[in-house]
Order: structure tokens, then C-alpha cells, then sequence
């Protein structure tokens, strides 16, 4: 029997939580996803969590030593420690002191970051990003989160806040969010846009036979992507108009950043070049004439929910 | 009669060309602005400027030695030592080499930049951002830059060419500029953008007197900052329309950057509270709650026009 030691990742989305075992080397020897339920709450989510890593240890003939455990969260911040106001979220979630509530569990060093960041720091050690000194890595889930890498390090901002790429503006008489705001770009570029997209196309085209089917038996992003390749009209449109308004927020982000690429990781990014093909044309048609043509559109290039573990596990021994 | 070494610092902006001898230790031993005249190519202002130089040596019984020379100017490439496509520049300046034309004049070591990064590595080093690590210095000139601070570095991006705050897009219905894209922030607030202002307010009201008198007579920024302190209503609601547009293109920076402090120099900025003001109330009002009321709105604090200057000799011995 060994005994090794190994980092805890925990990447929390607004629906479905990833955590694996992790070696000092990178490897993700265990991984699950479980549902968020983020209504009930974080003690419901980690109750479940911690189960599973214990069950980890009896499920094997090798013990798993935890070292220290790393977390990215919506809103979570690095120097405090907390989750404020997570936008999608339970209530539970509003002014939580993270940290404190996991050294409950296990009385190991946490550290936390915002989710996006975590797979920024994955993607930077492990994937795409690895040789890129000034790059964002953007989550397409339930929101947006972007985590962006300036000169080598994480951009953190004064207050540990910064990188909040789905919440800039693209259309200042569009859509309310819940922060009242209009037109954030989260708002047309995530689960919750997309979502927001087909329903509005439901309402001005009632009699459209795909969009009646998915009305009435709901949809994944799948069975859409299955649509678009059938050359289904409907769905390249709404896919176009994601596209456009995922190009116009990176033109803007791009105006004062100047990154080398932008690397998608996350549920709607497996739409791949559906999407992301229409966001490159309207990327380069809204940057000035110096930047068109030159700033990479990629996809994570880590097994699928590993880059949030994996950087996650990083924040204790890399400088960010 | 004294042998000292001086750097010679150069900021050349769309109207004028300030430039001045700087000592060790950031003392402005000699300054003098002429105008940038820049339709009649950049030879013509080199002439000039380094005739000027010249004469200081002889009107003075010091000798200065000149040692470097560090220069800002709009779209100047740290890396490459080109001048690209400066939008506020003439046609000669378009696709310049200004390294190698400088050596021309004076074989000593060249470095240049962005404008208005050299406005913030100035404002870093000697003025308001002295002790902050996230800040973003503005200038507003006859276009509007930036230079952004960003973990103690300037952040240049993948291809020297971030942070180009002037170009993001507050209005996307909005005025078209000269690269064909509707609605950037400098369209708004700098000397064009109020310009831009005022000619479509003079449209609007044919019958206002003030607005009369200033199309017949033309105006300065202060005599448009005494309008304003005389309670002239016009002039009241241009300047707040000013100020909310700069609110909105800062609040888009901030949800990216999260900086402690945004700085304002260059001739608008003399306006200083009358736009500022309502730029801070407008920025607050379209943050995120998170980081209402906590970015400050400065001025510079360097003696006028000497952030550049100062700024661009720092390109020989600071690490950026």
C-alpha cells in the first residue's frame, strides 16, 4: 500500500462541480462531477463532496494524502478568502467565507480564486496557454468568466476583482441582468444567453417546427450543434448572433489587452467553431485595422473540466 | 563651466510637441512646447526641435551632454521603434521608423512608446500613481490615450499595442471615427470629440447666443471652463455629456482592469471637476456594485505637460 500525497482541485459552476485528486506533476488521478444544487446551499454541496473524496480513499488499495486543497468559485477572491455575490449562484453563496468553511472539513491550506482564473492558471501550466505571456482564457457555462494573464501573471486588479469579461457592455440598450446593467456580454455569450437568445426567437417565430419541438422537449447543446451541422436555418442564426456578440466583447477586451489568443473552455464552447468561427469574423470586423486578423480564437487543449481542477490545485505553489 | 549628461525626453502629441532636458533624478532642467505642425511630416518638426536643442547649449554657460534620448508618441511601438498608423498624426508619420530617423540627428541611444504610456511611466515614477501597482493614467489631448499600470508593469500586450483605451466603444451607434468603427470613447472625450460635441449642439440650438458667439468666434477650453462656472446652461449639459460618456468607456475599463485610480492629464483635463465630476457619478452608475464608489478619478500631479517628458527619459532605466 502507498502512500502519496496529493492536491484537492475543486472547480465550483453555477450547475455542476468538478473536484479530482491531483499529483505535484499535473495528473488528475481521480475526477467527478457532481451537481452544484447551489439553492441548497455551499454545506450541502461540500457534505456531498467530502463523501466522495473519502470514498475515493476506501474505494482503492492505495491512500490518498491530501496536502492542501484549491478552489475556483464564481466571484471568489484570492487575497480574501470570500465568495461575494456570486451571479449565478444560491443565496447561500451571497458573503461566504470560503476558506474558513472548508478548513471545517479538512484542516489543510485552502486557497480560492474566481472560477475563471483557476482554469486561466490551468490552461497557462498545463494547456493551451502555456507558452503565451499575455492571454485570456474565457469559461462559457451558466455565465461567462474570463481569467486574463497579462505579461506572465494574472490580473487581479486593485481589489483581487478584475477580468470580469462577462460583464462588459456590448449593447447598452440590451438585455437587463441582474445586476442592472444592460446588454452584458454574459448575457448572449453563455447557457443563460443562449437560452435567453432561443426564447426570444420562439416569440417571434411561433411557427418555426424546430423551434416548437425544442419549446416543448427542451434542448442541449448537443442537439443544437446536431441542428446546426444539419444546416438547420434557425439554429445558424442564433448561433451567428452568439458569435457576433461573443466578436464584439472580444474586440473590446482586445482594445486594451492586446492578447496573443483567447482560449474557450466550458459547456458551450463544445459548440467549437459553430460559434467560435462567426466570433473570430466579427472579432477582426470591430478591431482596429493594426489588430485584424492577428489574435487567435482556440479551444482548451485539457481533458474536458480539468483545467479549473488543475489550476486550482497550482494557486499554492506558482507565483500569479 | 560645468560638463553634466542629460536625457532628452520628447512628447509629441497631435497639436503640440513638448520636449525638455531631464537629470538623473527626474529633474526638468529645460522644457519648451512647439507646435507639432505634424501635416508638414516629421523632418520638419525634428529640425525644428533639435535646433531648439542646440540653442540651449549655447544660450547656457553649461554644456548639457546629452546621453539618451526617450520618446512618446502616438501608436510608438516600444518594441519595434515604429510609429504605425498614429490617428492623429499626418501622413508622413504613417508607417515611421522614428528610431533610426532620431539617430539621424543624434547618435545616442532611442527609445520610444506610446504617448501616453510614456505619460504614465512619468506619472508612475514621479506624480499621483507613485504608490499604486493597478492604475490607469488618461491622456486628453486632441485624441484621447492611455497608458495602463498593471501589477507594477505597463501592460503592452502580446504586440505593444494594448491599451488603447481611446478606441473601446461606448456608443456602438455612435459617431464614426476614422477607422471606420462607430462610437470609440476618444470620439467623445478629448479635444475632437467636444469639438464633435459642440458642432452638433450648434446644429441643434441655431438660436442659443453662447453657442452663436463660439461659432463665430471660436473658443478655448477655458473659456468654455468660464462659461461653465457662470452657470451657461448649454455649456453645463455639454460638459456632462462629456463627463457620462468618459463615465461609461471608464466603467468598461474597470470591469476588465480593476485599477485603484484612474489619472487625467493633457489639456481637456484642465477642465478637471466640471467634467470629472459627472465622469465619476456616471462611471459608479454602471459598475458592478462590487466596485461602485471605490475607483478614485485624479489629476495628474506633475507640473504640465512634463509627465511625457519625464515619463519617456524613464524608458532608458526602468523595467517596464
Amino acid at each position: 500500500m502507498n502512500e502519496n500525497s496529493y492536491s484537492l482541485g475543486i472547480d465550483i459552476g453555477g450547475t455542476n462541480t468538478v473536484f479530482g485528486l491531483v499529483s505535484n506533476n499535473g495528473l488528475v488521478l481521480k475526477k467527478k462531477s457532481i451537481k452544484t444544487e447551489s439553492d441548497k446551499g455551499p454545506i450541502h454541496l461540500f457534505d456531498n463532496l467530502f463523501k466522495q473524496v473519502e470514498a475515493w480513499n476506501s474505494e482503492s488499495d492505495e491512500t490518498y494524502v491530501l496536502k492542501n486543497i484549491g478552489i475556483g468559485v464564481p466571484n471568489g477572491n484570492f487575497y480574501t478568502g470570500m465568495v461575494i455575490d456570486p451571479p449565478n449562484l444560491g443565496i447561500g453563496w451571497n458573503r461566504l467565507d470560503l476558506v474558513s468553511l472548508i478548513k471545517k472539513y479538512q484542516s489543510l491550506p485552502v486557497k480560492i480564486t474566481n472560477d475563471a482564473n483557476a482554469a486561466a492558471i490551468g490552461e497557462k501550466h498545463y494547456g493551451a496557454a502555456k507558452n503565451m505571456k499575455d492571454v485570456v482564457i474565457i469559461t462559457l457555462g451558466t455565465g461567462l468568466g474570463s481569467g486574463i494573464i497579462v505579461n506572465d501573471s494574472l490580473l487581479y486588479g486593485y481589489d483581487g476583482f478584475a477580468g470580469e469579461l462577462g460583464h462588459i457592455i456590448v449593447d447598452p440598450n440590451g438585455r437587463m441582468c441582474g445586476n442592472g446593467r444592460r446588454g452584458p456580454l454574459e448575457m448572449y455569450v453563455s447557457a443563460k444567453g443562449v437560452k435567453y437568445t432561443i426564447n426570444e426567437y420562439i416569440e417571434k417565430y411561433p411557427d418555426n417546427d424546430f423551434l416548437n419541438k425544442i419549446k416543448n422537449y427542451g434542448y442541449s447543446v448537443k442537439e443544437l450543434d446536431a441542428a446546426y451541422d444539419d444546416g438547420v436555418e434557425i439554429i445558424k442564426e442564433i448561433y451567428e448572433f452568439t458569435g457576433k456578440m461573443l466578436g464584439i466583447g472580444l474586440a473590446q477586451a482586445a482594445t486594451i489587452l492586446s492578447p496573443e489568443a483567447f482560449i474557450f473552455y466550458g459547456g458551450l464552447s463544445n459548440a467549437k467553431h459553430r460559434i467560435l468561427d462567426y466570433a473570430k469574423k466579427y472579432m477582426d470586423e470591430n478591431l482596429l485595422s493594426f489588430q485584424k486578423g492577428k489574435i487567435k480564437i482556440l479551444l482548451s487543449q485539457l481533458p474536458d473540466g480539468e483545467a479549473g481542477i488543475l489550476g486550482s490545485t497550482c494557486l499554492h505553489k506558482v507565483k500569479l
